[in-house]
């Protein structure tokens, strides 16, 4: 029983829904398994971190200029 | 020094109280340590997938009729 | 940048080519995003436990009647 | 559908049989739920760091003298 | 490219940034790599077990009376 | 207790010693707290994804020409 931890952005409700839905699909048809858990812990982006920089300062200084 | 990552639902102190206390208990007897540690994830209904279909929707659908 | 934890079965590397490549299609579609990495954990049978049983002991039972 | 992931040591799987199946009964009665997944890591004691040690040099010094 | 998951306390921007970056520094120097993930989970005291105790019991106790 | 996992490459034990050595020393300062834990998960480089192809790919092509 496959379990997909996922570390991924904030996302709305549908979004969750349709990855939850084709991540499962995917894991099923490449293990040949059907039951399958995922677990979507969506994280801030000022709790992540790109080769040392927080991904919310890479971001704003993408828009900013 | 084991470490238990606790994925679960929303839960009060109560229960985190003793989710902590009994999940120790056991780790402390079958691998005769004393420290251990445990970290509870409380994940939304809406953050985990269940066979392809969010948790959210399969209760809902449950409570539903 | 998201991060897809799998904790799954032991696999050939051919196996884990095809889930790194379309997981990786999934969540770029899903989330609009470029960057995702994969990380694939492997986990013997005996190292994995379903509703209070290890997966090896569900199998064998299966297998031996 | 609760998932517990412990990192802890090396084990036979006897020892892995029986955490298996208390963690599953504990997280069953506190959580009030039926199912439980388990995911054991077994980490050698030169992958887990102790207040800025290695395991296995602790565990070496107190054999040691 | 190592990710480092860090499971840690509630912190505020400036900590999480200071901790991203000199993270990375170490991950680079002792791995010789460039790239590096860093995930920061930001724990509550309640959600955190301490040899069977929760941490915000400990601390309470410490403080308190 | 903050607790740090590292998804990084397979390593020798000097390298893990300093790697335990300097993350916890950095933890230390920024969060101001004592005691900390890491856990090293050593991945094969056909186990990690890099934006959608294996690392172990990745690195023969770089090699290969």
């Amino acid at each position: 029983m496959p379990t997909i931890i996922v570390e991924g952005p904030k996302a709305d409700k549908e979004t969750k829904r349709e990855l939850v839905k084709r991540l499962t699909e995917v894991v099923r048809e490449v293990y040949g398994v059907h039951h399958v858990s995922v677990i979507i812990h969506e994280n801030e982006t000022e709790n992540v971190g790109v080769d040392g920089e927080l991904l919310s300062d890479i971001l704003e200084r993408r828009r900013g200029k």
